[in-house]
């Protein structure tokens, strides 16, 4: 049986093991030149491939609901689910998705990309099942690193609680996306490495068979001690002792051996967690060997795994800089939750150990975590990607916000990636800009982001930076630092006719639009606003007020975003400008090249230049139909007897 | 020694035990008739009398840092550290604060609120304080129920996992508001039910000396079997496998069993959780007996507990409707994150236990539960605080609005409270309208409260509706629930001058506002816009256009809040009103009535029609000065070479 001929993962059940044997060489082969060519998560896949051949010969999909925490390991569920032919277009604009999606096959039950939520999911799925008298089965397949986040906690300590039948999967590879920490990392690998089920159960027998029991009180004692021996063999307790039974652990690359563990998961009446062990990367020698680097990521070469030479990211220049004021300030301190690499981190970890914390994908922690770094005097910096920021809302809030503490949210992947809908960095403009004591900023380059960290370091209270992922600018360094006069915007040009106000890497598109304007007379205005919060409220009302005709332009979203802080500013001050915005509509956006998705929204220069030369078109069409209009407000105002004149 | 005359809690140290009993009964008087006249947190104070004295003994204060998860219970800390006679201001308009907060005193190092943050706060100054090379130690004060927060575990985890010396004091009631639930929950029960330390220590030393012991094979195998037992002693795995030292369970009432508790724990080197039983309520039998009630509310007899008859509240009518609905439609099920009575779901508790789900402390867990109910079939409703909800925005966005599912979020305390900074429901509005696909709804009293949440419940997608804390408007109740037509407002009167737009409970406040301008013959139409998301576009535009002068009136934060919405919308129509947008300016609300708050920003019927007035005043200055601007302007447009004119 060739993968080709595979028309459903009910075929599986039917295959011997050498057959099975082959399809998992066939599939790594698929996902490692397809991940190679469009890039993609590749160590997570090849790990899983005997899992999922052993989940989809067990479980029958789709009426049984095989839930992939995170799902950037479900390539393999993918290509058994009918996908193989479009698998070619992983990732790519219009193609398939590299997470799960419902929108793509019945075998997929969430489009979601978030760590650890598929416990919680399956829990609420299985409540309903149980409400409904129904019977199928629920299963949540997470991985060890996933496990580090609280809400998966919170899922198992309900659902062992109240015994719902779930089975939770424990892909325990050792690593989240970089090598795990954390204390239950630890754990899992005591058990690990402890001795065999077999071996110690058969020891313990015969030790407590040597007991000389007399009396009743010692009958008591016997049971005692096999229920502490119960420990000793299972190693279980930290599940057992949330309510779940434990299974395993489990070679992940035996199938014959998972098929029976996952059957007897499925035969037990209660909540079982099912330990599975594999190796990130298994069958591709240097993914194996570096499953950090081919966690996910852009193409490489298949024989070697080389990448291309890479120009300067946003993360690297960060890091870098962070290195650099951490070797000029004892206070400087970084934090990330499991992406050292992704933030930029790595040479900070390697430099200053001791002021580097990866606290695991535990985002919540992370920020109060800060925040008490920050009461006892350090600067703590937490590196985030912005759609995972989300995680920690209430903490931004109540834990750094309220106390006005001096923590920095290096926010990265601002804006939109490649990943799709679940990884896009488009609200926090909107939610930070909310709370109150907040300094927002966004670079217009890599120079400016040095200089706007350094800011944020040496303001006394709580300040976000946010900046896109992927190749930076370009732009020269600057070797020396200096920190932002805070709410200060710069004027990249002064125009008459139209204000551009770019935030971010839109600063730059702008002036580009005003290039395109220029060369129809139009003389646009250009405004790189630094800040979100505070606003330069001087700069922007003379835009708005001696130009009257502005476009703000941003890559986040549009309700309640930078350019909704524009319009307050001009209500609040009776300004009568001509406001247009431009951003990300009120949509999911989808995956694929972030600059397809750009060009849609008009987010470029031509654009912008488009949009800025429309609006001065019916602003001229309105003057011409206005004063109809006018006389009419005229008439109403002064026939109102204001009798509180001068009162207010 | 007198409570009066304790100058500091170094003096604690000193007393006999004695005097430390006559000291605790004097606290809970002081406690007692506080409460019951400014209302507050009652039962978990009195719960945790001895072990505030008890932590003062050990601990030298402000020196060493004492934390207090959530703060509720530090009122016997606000008395033992200089704040007795302040104390009958609790809780009032520039009183001393429910909550810990350093502006009032040194010994405070939170302003906090909010469950399960304290073993991070705690980590990160622990961690700081070994950077700096310093000795202090770090407590974290932590409620079981607390516990169940899955950032709790992260921070154990991370504790644990790094050795972090920090000492977390698990002050175990088995409540957190009410009783509480989850895996965890039954485990501490075990503990606290096991044989005791001593006893079963002394057996089983008796039944290792009986099993014979020959070759290594066999001391091996003893060693194990200790490891084994080492469980059965001291229950305690849970927490050593996150890698703390485990100290308890201790008698939370006695003042010397938990001073030499906490001093172990003092001298220990590594992170240790020390485990302490007290009752909720202890020493005054009617909190004793109902904890629940007793936790934190408004004043009451304090020879009897009673609290005088009270009208309906929004969270009333919320729950009835809520058991009228599930008795209509078995797909209705309700979930709280521990707060059945808060939320108004007691009867429902009863009446639909299947369908009712309190997932403890855990908001991530109960949204994306949620999520998986929603899946398989159900119409889940989750009934949180505003303030709660920002701990589940990433799951609303990820788990919910991503896939589009019919998940009902019920926000009680939407707007101001008396608790607080921490408590104030002012950012769900500005939060939640940035999140595609959701429906977002505030009724203007409780007889539309029901038919939102029925339109919620009939909407196939994500739904949120607000309502505030308190009395509901005391209006007559439809008994046949209608759905409303989503995106569609209410003209509650015409008017031609200024139109008034009060969202939710601000709809009323409007009306009598525009009773007040009738008096002085300014015309105003009023609106109660129920929709924040979609906006009433039609509606909106109309009063924009016609009226012109507009004010947007929200018990919410105004960055990013319902205004906003209104100006974006005017700004995408070309509309040239004019917006004053009034709310909650860009700052944390501090504790006392919310009635004095909300006078202060202007949101009762004297501060709308004020601004009203002066809005038109203002419009009628401007329009005096205009005819020069305006004229520049067309100059200026006319001038401008549109080449693309037509194109767009």
């Amino acid at each position: 049986m060739h993968l080709r001929d595979l028309t459903g993962p009910e075929q599986l059940k039917r295959l011997a093991p050498a057959e099975l044997a082959q399809l998992a060489a066939e599939i790594r082969r698929v996902i490692l030149e397809t991940v190679a060519t469009n890039g993609g998560h590749l160590a997570p896949n090849l790990g899983v491939v005997e899992l999922t051949l052993a989940l989809h010969i067990v479980f029958d999909s789709p009426r049984d609901k095989i839930l992939w925490d995170v799902s950037h390991q479900s390539y393999v569920h993918k290509l058994l689910t009918g996908r193989l032919h479009q698998f070619h277009t992983l990732r790519q604009f219009g193609g398939i998705a590299g997470f799960t999606d419902p929108r793509e096959s019945v075998h997929d039950h969430f489009h979601w990309g978030h760590a650890s939520t598929s416990i919680s999911a399956a829990v609420g799925m299985a409540k309903a099942r149980d409400l409904a008298g129904d019977d199928y089965e629920v299963v949540a397949v997470i991985g060890d690193g996933a496990l580090t986040g609280g809400m998966a906690y919170e899922a198992l300590d309900h659902a062992g609680h109240d015994k719902t039948k779930v089975i939770v999967v424990l892909n325990d590879n050792s690593m989240s996306i970089a090598p795990n920490v954390g204390g239950i990392s630890n754990y899992l690998a005591r058990i690990r490495t402890g001795p065999s089920y077999q071996r110690v159960k058969h020891d313990v027998a015969e030790a407590l068979r040597q007991i000389p029991l007399i009396g009743p009180q010692a009958l008591e004692l016997a049971d005692r001690l096999k229920e502490g021996v119960k420990h000793l063999l299972v190693h279980n307790m930290f599940f057992e002792d949330l309510g779940f039974t434990y299974l395993g652990p489990v070679d992940g690359h035996n199938v014959s051996a998972l098929v029976d563990v996952l059957r007897q998961a499925r035969a037990y009446p209660g909540p079982t967690v099912v330990h599975v062990v594999t190796t990130k990367g298994k069958g591709v020698p240097y993914a194996e060997q570096l499953p950090d680097k081919f966690h996910g990521g852009g193409p490489f070469d298949v024989a070697t795994g080389r990448t291309g030479p890479g120009s300067l990211t946003y993360s690297e220049v960060f890091g870098n800089v962070m290195c650099k004021l951490a070797a000029e300030d004892p206070r400087v301190c970084a934090i990330t939750a499991a992406m050292p690499s992704g933030t930029g981190l790595s040479r900070f970890a390697r430099q200053f150990p001791d002021r580097y914390f990866d606290v695991g994908i535990a985002e919540q922690h992370a920020v109060t975590f800060a925040a008490g770094l920050a009461k006892g005097g350090m600067r703590p910096v937490f590196a985030v990607y912005s759609t995972f920021l989300q995680r920690a809302y209430d903490q931004v809030i109540h834990d750094v916000a309220l106390q006005n503490l001096p923590v920095t949210l290096a926010i990265d992947r601002g804006g939109l990636v490649e990943d799709g809908a679940t990884h896009q960095g488009v609200f926090d403009v909107a939610y930070l800009r909310a709370i109150p004591n907040m300094v927002v900023m966004a670079p217009k380059d890599e120079n400016e982001l040095q200089h706007m960290l350094y800011t944020a370091l040496c303001h006394d209270g709580p300040a976000a930076l946010r900046y896109p992922r992927g190749k930076a600018q370009g732009v020269p360094l600057d070797e020396t630092l200096q920190p932002l006069p805070i709410g200060r915007g710069e004027v990249m040009q002064e125009g008459a006719d139209v204000a551009l106000i770019g935030l971010g890497t839109m600063a730059r598109v702008c002036q580009e639009a005003a290039r395109l304007l220029a060369e129809k007379s139009i003389s646009a205005m250009v405004i790189n606003p630094r800040f979100v919060k505070p606003l330069d409220a001087e700069l922007l009302l003379r835009a708005g007020r001696e130009v009257g005709a502005v476009v703000t332009v941003e890559e986040a979203c549009l309700a309640g975003g930078f350019g909704s802080a524009v319009l307050e500013l001009y209500a609040a001050h009776g300004v009568n400008a001509r406001v247009e915005r431009m951003g990300i509509p009120d949509e999911f956006v989808d995956h694929g090249q972030p600059a397809r998705y750009l060009e849609r929204y008009g987010l470029t220069p031509e654009g912008v230049a488009q949009r800025a030369e429309a609006l001065l078109l019916r602003m001229r069409s309105d003057l011409a139909a206005q004063p109809a209009r006018r006389s009419r407000s005229v008439r109403r105002l002064s026939g109102a007897k204001a009798a509180g004149n001068g009162e207010t």
